[in-house]
């Protein structure tokens, strides 16, 4: 580490750049919100994790002990986002003909591996909704003993109306009033339990059929889907913590109806900063299903997809959402993806580089503190990472020019880069250098290449060549052996 | 899948060898004791899960469709396993400052790292105890107004007498009368709550500073170690179902206790057959902290443990477990393990040398359909893979001696072979080749080699050599770049 820097972050509240000061000092938490896992995670899913991947990865470096909180929703999320119709994880595990939690356990551990082969790292906490029932029943208790929730036919609703009225302004994320939510509020069918459309339920009376229920004061039932977040956060987190994230989808009305419950119960607004990633369009369109330009992470993984020309490995999705700032929205294409690939490998090959460089000089012929500190201020400045890259490829230029003898740099300076790239690239930008392909693929090529040299050194009577191939494969783990049908090799 | 074979289990409920015949027709409930998650996973975890994940690769080749449970302990394990004292998980998250759900998911994601380097299956659901307090709490009330559980200072116990006189005999499956349990129990702090000392905490009242505690009706506390599965066997599996399985050491009291609670509370045995492996030892002595003996998974794969004379390979450590009848003892040493390897090898050796072999005569000199017959017949007789193994052996000799030209295999029983040493091999016993040591290692000595070799022939000026070699690099993604200070290469 560095000196420590300033942090500052978009706050979605005050909709302002902030000067980032921990609500406990040096003690940082954060919540982010997690998949439904109800399916396979998608070029969506690996924004928001690499957004706050990135986030924690700063707070890290700043030196901060970050617990790093991110749910699993297995229960509760309804188709549309709405307070009515089927439950995304049940309707999927009615499909399959199996028990919701094994629809649950199975995506959820695919977002594990999709996201850990993306180089992020995994939160400190990673609680599922099902798992903390009572919690949430809990608060639903608070906010009907404060008024602010009703019961209606075995359900019960967050009154929006009387907690705007007398507790908070409802919207205050979205910076929206009551009366645009009114105006946008879809009269839907179920909603005449609900005293006023926007109201949102805290707990769902569960239909005869459904699997996913427990008991509760009101009925036998299920969790609204924004009351997790609320009960979750503060029980690992505490009352205020220090960052709450999701995507900027979220805001409204999720993340609205997670501050009115929590303020509404407890009166405690629960985090202090409120951070969003924007959205990835594919060509130009919003994703989505029914847009039929749906991407899997497999799918990128593989390039099993017509809308992709080739495979791309995760490092190069990574480096491809790095290069466009969280905040700003992120238009997939083949074109800008291959280019991410090409970048990503010049600064590797740089990196690669830097430590073979003469360092003989007396003088640098640039600035390499003044590019590593820019750098750091750009990823302090709301994690700006296609600036820091920015100054990356700045740093690249002077390296190949070193190289070629044109510009020069000192022992100390050069030590210097290597120890902070090693820290931005791999510790920051959580990049690794990724193996191309199949080793195995590519050790069965080298040996099929060997293995023709040394016949031919045979067939020449070279046994000095032949013998130095099997006495260099023997440590490798490698033997030759020569049969009647040809020579042939394994690994032992 | 061949015919499908008669299955017998042994089962510690009637201390006898039976037919397996399962609750559903084709559909299996395997519930499984998995790990209290507050520590590294040892040589006795990896038994328990190999020996499991035998059950269930068997059960699966068999054609049933199975669902495999294998719980979490994150709470309500105390110290001793006893009714009194710190909850372990609680007491290591305290000794580390985190929270401990942390410490819990930390250990939870340790054991599927080193389960999944031993290739064991994951099951299909995972729950953890802490996410199941309500319905905990449910058998908790349910034993209650059945009068079969007692309140005591705000803890719950179950009443083991009365059980025992008015339903059915404690300890069934541990085969003792409550006489042996009473000879047996030893008068511990804390337990002048209960009506007697072999009563279990069915929920305990929290001290002030636990962290881990949830409202019930008796008071803020949580679960006893017994009822999270009764609770998440009869949620998952049903009321009844097929197989519950754990390390020996839990037969009594933890199994006996919890089929107390699903008797008591419903009436139901919750599982028909009841299966247990038996326990490791190191050279001779019970494997425990206590012994100074305790070896990791981690430190097996490095090494890194006095103990240890050399790293062994998950897949080692595997066939080593698999080498031993799971209801045997094991006994641990270097000695051991490495003839385990060796085995490994030479059976590895012999399944890739079938395929090679000559295939044109008119008979078979060995019965090949009889050697498959009785290794399946071995391993459907409780799982005995260690005399599965001698027939895979006894296979491997006749494959060695056609290989020789000293005896002959027809063309359809080499294709018959093929087949059925790979679902027995990879399928059954989940054996899979492992390439030794690092692949990128390799490739680098490989590449030494070849660049060297090039080196030479441009000496000799041997060009068509020189490009030979680039030519076959460029579509293993291998790029020679001739620079001033000598020839590199680098993957791309």
């Amino acid at each position: 580490m560095t000196d420590k820097k300033d942090l500052f972050v978009y706050n979605t509240l005050t909709g302002q750049k902030e000067l980032f000061t921990p609500v406990h000092q040096d003690r940082v938490g954060m919540y982010v919100c997690g998949p439904t896992v109800y399916g396979e995670a998608h070029l969506g899913h690996a924004r928001s994790a690499i957004t706050f991947d990135i986030v924690y990865r700063v707070l890290k470096y700043l030196g901060y002990n970050v617990r790093y909180v991110r749910n699993f929703t297995d229960v509760g999320h309804l188709l549309n986002d709405s307070d009515d119709g089927d439950d995304k994880v049940e309707k999927k595990a009615q499909a399959e003909n199996k028990e919701p939690q094994e629809v649950a356990q199975y995506y959820e551990m695919m977002y594990l591996k999709a996201t850990d082969a993306l180089n992020c790292l995994r939160p400190n906490i990673m609680p599922i909704a099902s798992g903390h029932i009572m919690e949430q029943i809990d608060v639903v208790k608070i906010l009907m003993d404060k008024g602010l929730a009703y019961e209606s036919e075995g359900s019960v609703y967050f009154d929006v109306d009387k907690y705007n009225r007398e507790v908070k302004p409802y919207g205050i994320l979205s910076h929206r009033t009551l009366e645009d939510t009114m105006e946008n509020s879809r009269e839907l069918s179920g909603q005449k339990e609900k005293k006023n459309p926007f109201d949102f339920a805290l707990w769902k009376k569960a239909p005869k059929e459904h699997i996913m229920k427990w008991p509760s004061p009101w009925s036998l039932g299920f969790p609204g889907w924004h009351l997790e977040c609320t009960a979750m956060g503060r029980k690992y987190l505490g009352a205020e913590f220090d960052i709450h994230g999701g995507g900027m989808d979220l805001v409204f009305p999720h993340h609205d109806c997670e501050i009115a419950q929590s303020i509404g119960a407890y009166g405690d607004m629960p985090a202090k900063y409120w951070l969003h990633n924007n959205m990835i369009t594919i060509e130009g369109k919003k994703m989505g299903k029914s847009y039929n330009n749906f991407i899997t992470l497999s799918e990128m993984f593989s390039g099993q997809h017509q809308l992709l020309k080739q495979a791309y490995n995760p490092m190069t999705i990574r480096f491809f959402m790095l290069m466009a700032h969280y905040r700003s929205t992120l238009d997939f294409s083949n074109d800008a993806l291959i280019a991410a690939e090409k970048g990503l490998a010049r600064l590797t090959e740089a990196k690669a580089k830097l430590k073979t460089l003469k360092a003989d000089a007396q003088s640098s012929s640039f600035d390499a503190k003044k590019i590593i500190a820019d750098a750091l201020t750009a990823v302090c400045d709301d994690f700006n990472t296609p600036v820091m890259i920015a100054h990356l490829f700045e740093l690249t230029k002077h390296i190949n020019a070193v190289s070629d003898g044109k510009e020069t740099i000192t022992q100390q300076d050069k030590q210097y880069l290597e120890e902070n790239l090693a820290a931005i690239f791999d510790g920051i930008l959580g990049l690794k250098e990724e193996k191309s392909g199949d080793d195995s693929k590519v050790i069965e090529g080298l040996m099929d290449l060997i293995m023709d040299m040394r016949s031919t050194a045979r067939s020449n009577k070279d046994y000095a060549t032949s013998d130095k191939i099997r006495d260099a494969l023997k440590p490798l783990g490698i033997e030759i052996k020569d049969g009647k049908e040809g020579a042939s090799w394994r690994i032992l």
